[in-house]
C-alpha cells in the first residue's frame, strides 16, 4: 500500500505545479512506455480477467493518502492492482460485443483535447473546437456520401442540416427522440399533456439504449412498441409490420412520433430497410432515426455504402467512430436535416453565456445540440484519425476486418458440428453448435452456453452470445485494432478444441478423416 | 493545402498498423512536445481568439485526403489552424466562466483511459474499471466528508448508496430527475399519464442545465419553477419561498417531485441552504439533488465544508473535478443514497449483455446509473490526480486559488469606482463600476458592458459576465492551473487602465493622489 519512500513532500501553497512542465514529459514519458509494454503482452494476458467482485479494495488503500505518492509507484500498482481486473479490448484476441478501436492518432488526439481542455459549449467559448468539429463531420458525411441535407456547409437559410459529437450512439437516439417529441407534440396540438400519447417504434432486435431513451425521455412505456422481426427476413423491421403498428396506434388515438431504425444490429447486424422504413414513417409523420452504430464505419467503403440507402428520407442518423473506425471512447457522429429541431427543445441562452457571435445567429453552440453544457474536444483525434491514416487506409482497415471475418466464417462453414446462424454482412459470425440428430433446440442452446463458458473461462479468447430467433447463437466480432489473421485462426483453434472436450473428439469430423 | 512530400504511401490491406508501436511511441512524444510548447506560450497568446465565424474553412481541405499525412504536417496545420481558433481556457490569463482544470495526472491518466479504451459498461466488461470508480467515489466522498449513506462501501442488504461518474453535471441532473420523476410516478398512482402533473423546482439562480433536463425529461415546461431569489438572502433559494411555491402547486393537485439546489451557483456562486431545502421537500416527499458542480471541489477544505451542511438529508449531491480538481474535462461524480431509485428507470438487460456476474447481483453495472451504454474509464485520471498530488496538495490548491480571489476583492474594494456586487465565498470575484452620482443603474449596466468589451477585445485576460438582481456584473473567476499573482494583479492593471480609458482617467482617484 506505498511505503514510505514513495511519498514526497509537501509543497506550499502557491509552491504546488499540476501542469510542471517537467513533471508532464516525464509523465507522460513514463505512461507512453507503459502503454506500448502494454500493447507488447497485451496478447499473452488473459482477456477476460478472473477476479471476483471487490477483488480491488483489497488491493488500495481505503482513503486517500495526504501526501503525494511518486509517478513509479502509481504505475506499479496500475501494474499490480489495475492490469489483472481488466477486460482487455485492445487485446488482438478479443472478439466480444463489437470492438472498440483505436490507434496512436487517436491516442494523441485525444491527449491533445485534454491538454487543451476546451469546455466548448458554444462557439465563443473555443471557436476552433466548434468548426472543426463542423469540417471532420462533413469529412465523415462525404466519405459515407450522406445526402447534401445533413452537411453543415449546404446550411443556407433554406437548409439547416447539420452534425454533433456525441458521446455515444445513446445521446443521439435521446436528443432526436426529445426533438421529435417536440415535433409531435406540436402536431397533435395537444399540449405538453399529450406526451402521454405519443408512440416510439424499434424492433426486437433495435439496442436496449433506444428503450431506456424513450424511458428518460418521458415516453409512457406502454407505447414504446417492440416490432417482431423474422428470420426468414433476417431479423430487419420489416415496413409491412411497422405500417400495421403504426396504423393501430394512430387507429386508437395516439401519436407515432420516432422509428429507430437500425443498421447493423448489436445481435447480429441485420439491416433494417431505412427508405421503405421511412416511406411508412412519413405516412404517419414521424421522425426516423437510423442508428448505424456499428455499421456505419463500414459504409466508408463504397461496397457497403448500399446498406445506407434510403437515408436521405431519414431525419437523422448516426454511428460511433470509436466502435470500428480507430477513434477510441468515446466518439458518435450525429446528423439531422434540421438543426432547428434540435436546438428547440435543448437550446439555453443564459445570461453568463450571453456573446455576440451567439446572438448574430451566425454561429452554432454546440451545447444546444446535446444533452449536456460542457463538451470535449472529440473532434480533434477524428480529425487527426482521417488527416494521419487518410481515406484509402481506413477502407483498407474495414475491408482486413471483414476479409478476417469471412475467413472465420468459412471455417466454420467446413465443420459440420456448427452452423452460421444468420448471414454475415459485416465482421460479425453468428453461430453455434447444430442440434443434432434428434438432440433439438434445447440441447443446442445449452450445449452453446457450456461451450461458450469452457472458451472464455481459457481466457485465450473473449466471445459473446446472443440470442436470436429464440436460438442462443455465439457472436464472433473480429476488429479489435490488434488483431490478425493468426488470432481469428488460434481462435477457431481453441473453438473446435473446446468443442472436442464437449462433444468428444470422436465427434469432430476433421479428426476422422 | 499540404505538399506532395506530406503524404505518405498506402500500404497493402493487411499492412496497415494503425497501432504500431514505433508511431505511438513518436506521435505522443511529438504530441508531449508541442503540448509543452503550448503551455510555455500560452500566456503570450490572446485568451480570446479574434477569428471570425467560418473562418477554418478557409484554412483546411473540405474533403479527406486518400492517402495518409505525415504527423509533422498534421502538427503545422494544428499551429496553423487551430490554435489561432481556441479559446484558451489553460491561460493563465482565463478568467472566465468557471475554470476547467487540469493537471499532468490528468493528462497522463486521460492517455491511459484511452489507451485501455474498456467500454465498461457493465462490470464484466471490465471489473477493475467500475471498481476504482468505486473506490475513488468512496475516496472523494471520505475527502467530502459526505454522510455514509452515499459511500458504495457501505452498501449492504439495508444500505443501497453508491456513485457513478458522469459526463458532466447535466447527465447527474437528468439522470437522478428521471429517477425522481419515476418515484413520484409511483407515490402519486397516477400512471405514466400524471408525468404532466410532476413539478421540479429550482430558484431563478440555478444553471439553465436543470431547466434543459427537465425538457428532456419530459415534464411540463409549464410545471417547472423558477423560484426568485433576492439579493437580501444573497440570492439563494429561500425555504419559506420554496415551501410556498410547492404549497400552491399540491394544492392544485400537482405533484412536487425534484427540488435542485446549487452550492456555488453559476453567476455569483450563491449557496442554498441544503438542509432547510431538504426539509421542506421532505414535507412533498420530493427528492433533492445538491448540484456542487464548481464549489463542490473546494468542499475538500475543512473551512469549505459547511456549504455542504445538510447533505445528509439529500437524495443525491454531485460535483465536477474537471471544474476544479485539476481533472481535465470530463468528469462528474455523482453519489445518491439508493442507486435502486437510478437502475429502476435506467437499467436495461438485453440478451447480447447477460453474464454470471450481473445475474449474481453481487456487482453493480454502472451503464445502469447513466444515460448511456458504454463510458471511458474516467476513474483512472481521477485516482491518479489524488494519488500523484495527495490530499493536502489539492487543498493548497484550492486555497490558493481562493487568496488569489480574495486578492483580487482587496484590489476592487481599493478603488472607489468599482464595487463587490455579491460577497465573495470561494474564488469568483463579482464586482462592477458602481452608478456614479445621478447617473444611474442604466448608466452602470451600459458602462460595464463596454468595460467588458473593451477588457476581452485586448486579448490580454478574458472575463464574462452575468446579471444578478437586475444589475450588470462582471465575473473574475481564478483558478485556471497556471494562474498566478502575477496574473490577477497583472488582470487588475489591465481592468482599471481600460477603466480610465472609459471614464478619463481624471476619474481614476489612485491616480489623484
Amino acid at each position: 500500500m506505498g511505503s514510505l519512500d514513495e511519498n514526497l513532500p509537501l509543497p506550499s501553497i502557491h509552491g504546488f505545479k499540476p501542469l510542471d512542465l517537467g513533471d508532464l514529459r516525464e509523465q507522460v514519458h513514463q505512461t507512453v512506455d507503459f502503454i506500448m509494454d502494454y500493447y507488447k503482452n497485451v496478447e499473452s494476458f488473459p482477456v477476460l480477467p478472473s477476479v471476483q467482485p471487490g477483488y480491488l479494495r483489497g488491493l488500495l488503500p481505503a482513503t486517500p493518502s495526504d501526501k503525494p505518492t511518486t509517478f513509479d509507484a502509481i504505475l506499479r500498482d496500475l501494474r499490480r492492482a489495475i492490469l489483472p481486473g481488466l477486460t482487455h479490448w485492445t487485446s488482438p484476441n478479443f472478439f466480444a460485443y463489437f470492438p472498440a478501436t483505436l490507434s496512436s492518432a487517436a491516442l494523441a488526439g485525444d491527449l491533445l483535447a485534454s491538454a487543451f481542455n476546451p469546455v466548448a459549449f458554444n462557439w465563443l467559448s473555443s471557436p476552433a473546437a466548434t468548426e472543426l468539429e463542423s469540417l471532420v463531420l462533413d469529412w465523415l458525411a462525404h466519405l459515407l456520401r450522406l445526402p447534401s441535407r445533413f452537411l453543415s456547409s449546404s446550411a443556407s437559410t433554406a437548409a439547416h442540416g447539420g452534425g454533433v459529437l456525441h458521446t455515444t450512439t445513446s445521446e443521439a437516439i435521446l436528443c432526436t427522440l426529445v426533438a421529435a417529441r417536440e415535433a409531435a407534440l406540436r402536431r397533435c396540438g395537444g399540449g405538453a399533456a399529450a406526451i402521454s400519447r405519443l408512440v416510439a417504434y424499434g424492433s426486437d432486435q433495435t439496442h436496449s439504449t433506444f428503450f431506456k431513451a424513450c424511458r428518460i425521455a418521458g415516453f409512457d412505456p406502454a407505447h414504446v412498441r417492440s416490432v417482431p422481426t423474422r428470420s426468414e427476413s433476417e431479423f430487419s423491421l420489416e415496413p409491412a409490420s411497422l405500417r400495421a403498428a403504426m396504423a393501430a396506434d394512430a387507429a386508437a388515438g395516439l401519436v407515432p412520433a420516432y422509428v429507430c431504425a437500425t443498421v447493423g444490429t448489436t445481435s447480429s447486424t441485420a439491416v433494417d430497410p431505412v427508405g421503405p422504413i421511412s416511406e411508412v414513417a412519413a405516412e404517419f409523420g414521424a421522425w426516423v432515426h437510423v442508428d448505424a452504430a456499428y455499421a456505419g464505419s463500414a459504409c466508408v467503403c463504397p461496397e457497403f455504402r448500399q446498406y445506407l440507402d434510403g437515408v436521405e428520407r431519414a431525419d437523422s442518423v448516426s454511428f460511433s467512430p470509436h466502435k470500428w473506425l480507430l477513434a477510441c471512447l468515446d466518439c458518435t457522429c450525429l446528423w439531422v436535416r434540421d438543426t432547428r429541431l434540435l436546438t428547440g427543445p435543448l437550446g439555453t441562452d443564459p445570461e453568463y453565456l450571453k456573446n455576440g457571435p451567439s446572438e448574430s445567429g451566425s454561429v452554432v453552440d454546440l451545447k444546444d445540440l446535446q444533452v449536456g453544457v460542457g463538451r470535449r474536444f472529440r473532434a480533434l483525434k477524428l480529425w487527426m484519425v482521417i488527416r494521419t491514416y487518410g481515406v484509402a487506409n481506413l477502407r483498407a482497415h474495414i475491408r482486413s476486418d471483414v476479409q478476417m471475418a469471412q475467413g472465420f466464417e468459412r471455417m466454420v462453414r467446413l465443420d459440420p458440428r456448427f452452423e452460421v446462424v444468420v448471414p454475415r454482412r459485416f465482421a460479425l459470425v453468428c453461430f453455434r453448435l447444430r442440434p443434432r440428430g434428434e438432440m433439438g433446440e434445447a440441447w443446442a442452446d445449452k450445449e452453446n452456453r457450456r461451450l461458450l463458458e469452457m472458451i472464455n473461462e481459457s481466457g485465450r479468447v473473449y466471445i459473446t452470445h446472443t440470442v436470436v430467433g429464440g436460438k442462443y447463437v455465439l457472436r464472433f466480432a473480429v476488429g479489435s485494432t490488434l488483431t490478425e489473421e493468426r488470432h481469428v485462426a488460434g481462435a477457431w483453434e481453441l473453438i473446435t478444441k473446446k468443442a472436442d472436450e464437449l462433444l468428444g473428439a470422436e465427434n469432430n469430423p476433421a479428426r476422422n478423416i
